[in-house]
């Protein structure tokens, strides 16, 4: 039988319908409707039903969604119903910021080693743990089977990094460089842009 | 005459054609087409070609696009050709990284204004700038006409605060809190999703 292909721009908004279930749950909530969840993702509720219909049958008409269910199922179907280790590379500013987020353990994101090339940082301890030289990065990730990178480097360096992370076999990349990269097919790259979110905004103002 | 109203999903991808359009340009090119532009934005060529047309003619058929006119264009239509004072809400890590990030001058977003409302800060330096108590920042901001602010608040006071943001004149807001905010019409609210971002590329892990 045939793998059914779900298109991407779909699997893109499982997140937010994951984000949104939380935030119910957290208000008290147990029982959920695809209104009420798209209200809270800025998604028609035609949209989420339409969606979700993707994946199965997770209510019954008129009764409404499960939360917890439904949660669980969403992260079953995301893989993040366990967690990830997670390298992080670069530890400035912003990778001081990530290290002591608890929001992205929390999720399933344990960040297992911090990266930097910078001689002055490697051995200073950030967030738990002991920052790591750039040269052990690509041993250590093949030695953990390592498969997310977050890569707060540079842009001038980012697409090397990039590189020998692949090579390294990651296979997700966070970059938070404002900087298009080039990577092998299979390996996906998200790039955190608020620059450009800005920049949706002011078109309005 | 009736104004056109360019669909939201077309003014999304705007920034990304700029930010693709800067990139070229840095790589010491001038010219550029459609299908070059759609390569570094991850959008078809037919797509690019699609979107600016709803915007004027701004290439001729066969000889391409010159970078930095359609450069300009684009920023002229992002309102992103001028300078916009920003306020930034919160001091703590990602704080640290917005005020100590240059790319946000350098795309036109000066910060003018640190708030956060833990004593312990105010009065510190933080990226050139002192950091202000909460309590000024309705006054202040509607004494300058600041219209954007960035938010890396805590989740549990975010909501409280977008709406002392909005009180004073606010009319953009980048959230940074993983939490969805509820805003009056007329006012945008662009959130940093990392996780989400995460979540998206886990599906295919």
């Amino acid at each position: 039988m045939a793998e059914k292909i779900i298109p991407d721009i779909v699997v893109s908004r499982l997140p937010l319908y994951l984000q949104a279930l939380e935030y119910l749950q957290k208000s008290g909530k147990t029982i959920t409707s695809s209104k009420e969840l798209g209200a809270h993702s800025d998604i028609s509720a035609a949209q989420v039903r339409k969606d979700l219909s993707f994946f199965g049958e997770f209510g019954k008409q008129g009764s409404g969604y499960d939360i917890a269910y439904l949660y669980s199922e969403i992260s079953r179907i995301l893989n993040v119903d366990h967690v990830w280790d997670v390298a992080l590379i670069g530890s400035g500013y912003l990778g001081h910021a990530i290290a002591h987020y608890p929001g992205f353990v929390e999720h399933g994101f344990r960040i297992k080693y911090v990266f930097d090339n910078n001689p002055a940082k490697i051995g200073q301890e950030l967030g738990g743990h002991i920052i790591l030289s750039s040269e052990k990065m690509v041993e250590l990730i093949k030695k953990d089977g390592i498969k997310i990178a977050m890569l707060t480097v540079p842009s001038r360096v980012v697409q090397e990094v990039a590189d020998q992370l692949v090579q390294a076999g990651v296979k997700a990349i966070l970059n938070y460089a404002p900087v298009p990269l080039i990577v092998p097919e299979g390996i996906r790259v998200e790039t955190v842009r608020p620059i450009l979110q800005l920049e949706h905004m002011t078109y309005y103002l």
